[in-house]
């Protein structure tokens, strides 16, 4: 009963909190917005329904295109299920609670984060299961999550060890804090030599799974890791990384390690490689209590026009779907010093640029929008694009560029109240993020 | 008097928002502070002058040195009144109107501001004196200034027109916004060939000023550009292109372009060659109206340990002072796989990454600093520092990393409420950031 009590509290919390959302000012804080608007409530602004290009927005401005946000939620729903995998999509990549609501509607068991100020943000907006994909050695994020175990019997938090010193830090932390619930944690295979956190051998991590058992204040529940650092990776060796993995799972479980569980955690999953973790994960033979195959993507929220637009496992499954890239950053030609040469207002402020620069798609002139034919993004300066244009390029001081941009993760830290846009330019809601 | 009531009332706004900064609530919105203070105000967490190291707050934090900060704010000062220079502070680097009010109490003429977001930001801080050091041709954009300009006769705007077409579309945003002020627009001169935005040649200067003249709606009241942008720039190339900024200053001033003005002005100076402008704008002669040199430089607030290290024109003139870089990213050692490999909890989320990776500068450890020897960040994630270890690094899971950053623009953007410490950690106050 405590347990249901906290967990209707706890959506009760998660509803006010995002109806609160549309109770904040539109001001200042927030770029792109129509000024004229200052003062409004966000739900009074989305209930105004403007229109993106003629009712008073201001350039740089990113738009998450309604439709292909929807659609791209959707097929991950039904490829999880599909699969028979739990889907703990990662928040790391939009930070938007109505996101995570949204994903959590669509039958998502959770939400992954990489941070204890994410698992913050994520507990704030009442998410009650929490997967920390990282290790966590921090004592007072520690404390804090031990506070929130003991005043919320239905949150249900996660986090990686690879390390014996790191077992010791946790338990020393949540020993000081007197922490009254153990914290589940799972041992993280790393990918291969050289590659991010992570155990390297599974000599370590049997090592490791031993001091976690010796620690009351933490609770072995499976096994985990990151196949996106795999060294040098093709589809056989992230299957070969993979199967290392379930085995190790395997391994524990006929050590006891799982005895006293009602289920094991068995994750892994990214946006570049869901398709060999469907797979592998498919074949996990069945151990002494039931497992929680637990799939991470993140960046297949708005998907991409660039790093996930090669790497999506869609390009080679494309019976299962495709997903579509929702993000398009519009930008305002302010300069046009030469035939060959024009300048934008969007610049690394506004714009992913660590992995790929933005593609130049649309140019929107007159309420038309016409293939941005001949304009490339060569540069971002901190407040400028860099545009080249050739002969049979139509670009123009005070054209309108639409951009698709490459890297979910650095594309929405960069915006905090981003527009929602159908098809025709109809902002209907706005997307808060917290970074 | 209407405006020095407007003065009044905006120096009343500019001390009443400042103060407001420090009721807003401490909660999940701002990363790396103490979770135990959820709840108190920014004003109430100040006051208890909490340690960064022992009082809760968690990784990654970054930290901005109180003593250091101070310095470079009284170096800038000294410096802009030894040469003869007014001094607009690019304010696009911190986005912090704290700092906006510290630099103008040093005797800032104003600020410069790079998109109209962030003029917005600055209006609401209350600042007077704008210069938008960038094209604005956007019709919202320029509406909500006409609305500022005629509200407040005290509020002082200036920005760039670099082309027929640009100042075509000011005019019709203005008329169509029935604006009752003339915008103030100088011209910009681009850099040089293949250089960022501005006008490429004397020639179309004059026809660009000939445009403004013959529109109502705007005045022409100088001539600026960005001498950062001189293509492969020696500091001959940058005298030689100020000398042709300074020329068409005195060009226009000869054919009575300034004749009704109270001062012309004269603007360049970024944070690489502000020596070369001190030097070129002291030989302006004398113009039929008094010059207002208006220098830009905006990294100093901040400096860093990278980027402006190396380029600082305090390195060709020490006997001028020097910038001390103010900036220390702490993070975690979350993992420590090999001998020869950590991985600390600050990512791409966190630190700059565009022109130099971070360079880790000490490790803390049981409440002591020592230096970072063997010890290198080698690349980031999102919200992972790669670290490589030399056999003589002595570095373990819980330590934490100081790190210095190169790139102030692209560090500041990355925090939204940043703890400025005292040499000894005690942490004195918030700096709330706007992108």
């Amino acid at each position: 009963m405590a347990a249901d009590n906290a967990a209707d509290h706890s959506a009760g919390r998660a509803a006010r909190e995002l109806a609160r959302l549309s109770e904040e000012r539109v001001d200042h804080r927030f770029k792109g917005l129509p000024p004229d608007a200052e003062g409004l409530t966000v739900g009074e602004l989305a209930a105004q329904r403007r229109n993106l290009f003629t009712d008073g927005f201001t350039t740089p401005v990113l738009a998450l295109s309604a439709e292909r946000l929807e659609h791209n939620l959707a097929l991950m729903e039904t490829y999880s299920e599909r699969h028979g995998l739990a889907f703990a999509p990662h928040g790391k990549t939009s930070m938007a609670p109505q996101l995570f609501a949204r994903q959590m509607e669509r039958g998502a068991w959770g939400i992954t984060l990489a941070v204890p100020h994410q698992v913050r943000v994520a507990r704030a907006f009442g998410v009650e299961r929490i997967f920390l994909a990282n290790e966590l050695v921090d004592a007072s994020a520690l404390r804090w999550i031990a506070g929130e175990l003991d005043a919320d019997p239905s949150f249900r938090f996660i986090c990686y060890v690879d390390s014996v010193p790191g077992v010791a830090l946790m338990d020393a932390a949540l020993r000081e804090a007197n922490a009254t619930r153990p914290v589940d944690v799972v041992v993280e295979l790393g990918a291969g030599d050289g590659a991010r956190t992570g155990v390297r051998t599974e000599a370590e991590c049997v090592e490791i799974a031993n001091a976690v058992a010796a620690a009351d204040t933490l609770r072995l529940v499976g096994v985990a890791g990151y196949e996106g650092e795999v060294p040098e990776a093709t589809p056989e060796r992230v299957r070969a990384w993979l199967e290392r993995l379930t085995a190790l799972a395997v391994d524990f479980d006929k050590a006891n390690r799982f005895a006293d569980l009602d289920e094991v955690v068995v994750s892994a999953g990214g946006s570049a490689w869901f398709d060999a973790v469907a797979d592998v994960f498919a074949q996990i033979p069945e151990l002494s209590v039931p497992v929680l195959k637990l799939l991470r993507s993140g960046a297949y929220v708005s998907h991409d026009d660039g790093h996930y637009r090669h790497l999506t496992p869609f390009n080679r499954v494309p019976d299962e779907g495709a997903l579509h890239p929702a993000f398009r950053l519009w930008a305002q030609v302010v300069s046009r010093p030469t035939p060959e040469q024009a300048f934008t207002n969007a610049g690394k402020r506004d714009a992913a640029y660590d992995i790929d620069l933005p593609e130049a798609q649309v140019v929107h002139r007159g309420g038309v929008d016409r293939p941005a034919t001949g304009v490339t993004v060569t540069g971002l300066s901190d407040q400028h694009g860099w545009v080249r244009t050739t002969p049979e390029a139509d670009l123009a001081v005070g054209d309108w560029v639409g951009m698709g941009l490459s890297h979910p993760c650095t594309s929405f830290d960069k915006w905090q109240l981003i527009p929602l846009v159908e098809g025709d330019g109809t902002v209907t809601d706005y997307i808060r993020t917290y970074f």
